[in-house]
């Protein structure tokens, strides 16, 4: 029986969600848990992977494990044994060849800045002073909805060759004192969110002209975008699915 | 020239405000910062102390230096100086002998408590997943409003022979999913509001009638009274003084 599980967790103290040899990573974390709690090896596969530092309010995975009679005890047990920094918040049964990262429609990060020097939440943003134009970074949003080919804001090491994503929405909003970015696409390519937000500051501290920044895009190169910015800020928030790969909505 | 300043620190790092030998405190922090700006040893005075790993969303300290040509450049340098876990927020001339202690009005405190696993905030609150009865909390809170003596909830190690404090507040809410203390008095007793709420807590589980709460609070015996919960959860929120006492107001 396939199961998709809703996980949060804090990127602090992870090289981030996809495992590897000799390194602390999220799926390692879960995996370890798992063969504690049922003495099986059992791999999981998540919508999507997320880099060193890097927080995650909503990630899916999916599992592959005989039927559990009781799904919601089995998630309690296997959080008991997860590490505080890890949380999976659901579970449920999906339909065969559900696929946790094939069928996300879409994901949504958000990433935090804080322009006051803030005791609390430290870990959770990107603290920067500069003032910020968010009326022209707005502007320069509008410019990245729709479908486009994004490569200029890639990481040069990728395994991809197509560049193309589709942007639903991004905004920038000011929420006491800090400032939140929210991007939701069809897909993201490696470091793009990082690298999005970093020529976007460019464009708020007046040093790259709206005009610069459709250049930027339009280049298809790396070198032209602003520097990335770093992960402690950035939040995948939300991974999307169509309700029919869920039993019983099919 | 006296001044106040309003800090806010994150207690994680730090064994409690008060300087002592061979602690990490945030008195001696925020001490050793002034040395390293002015090149004068400068002893400051808190409104209260904290203990180790509580923490401040607002308390306040008075400083004698020279006039300040420039108090919010002096600050923004200080801020410089001082670890991330410790934010300069205001800092205001005071008339001639006002004191950061003895003019204090009163000092509120929250404690948090999360009641489902959450990555984010783990340092900012007590997970607790017991049940409780937030309706038979705060008919507990109704009998401590007043004032009236607290021995049972302070430590019995005390330097203090007056026992009288007088609640203004003392409220539980809902905040999403985190339960909220609210209590705000004239002064507290040494570990009065972690004590406070572990008894509380008692309540809340059913493990406590109300009639055997106001006997713990009639019995002057700290060891009636529930076991203290963590330091992570409690945060000194406000402290409030007389306009008076601050320049151009008097």
């Amino acid at each position: 029986m396939r199961y998709f599980i809703e996980v949060s967790y804090h990127g602090q103290a992870y090289h981030g969600w996809q495992i590897q040899p000799n390194a602390h990573t999220v799926q390692a974390e879960i995996q370890s848990a798992l063969l504690k709690l049922t003495g099986q090896s059992l791999e999981i596969l998540a919508s999507g992977r997320t880099d060193t530092g890097v927080h995650a309010r909503q990630q899916f995975f999916h599992l592959d494990i005989p039927l559990l009679t009781d799904p919601q005890g089995f998630l309690y047990k296997l959080n008991g044994v997860l590490p505080d920094d890890i949380a999976l918040l659901n579970i449920a049964e999906v339909i065969e060849g559900a696929h946790a990262r094939f069928d996300a429609l879409s994901r949504s990060y958000e990433y935090h800045i804080t322009q006051r020097k803030n005791p609390f939440g430290r870990d959770l943003s990107y603290y920067f002073t500069p003032e910020l134009d968010l009326h022209e970074m707005n502007r320069a949003c509008q410019d990245i909805i729709g479908k486009r080919n994004f490569q200029s804001l890639s990481k040069v090491k990728t395994s991809v060759n197509n560049f193309e994503c589709e942007i639903t929405a991004a905004a920038w909003r000011r929420n006491n004192e800090k400032l939140i970015f929210y991007v939701s696409a069809n897909r993201f390519l490696r470091g793009m969110v990082r690298a999005l937000v970093g020529t976007l500051l460019q464009v708020g501290m007046g040093k790259m002209t709206l005009l610069e920044f459709r250049t930027v895009l339009e280049s298809r190169d790396r070198r032209s975008a602003g520097p990335a910015v770093p992960a402690q800020g950035l939040i995948l928030s939300g991974v999307k699915y169509p309700d029919t790969v869920f039993k019983g909505n099919s």
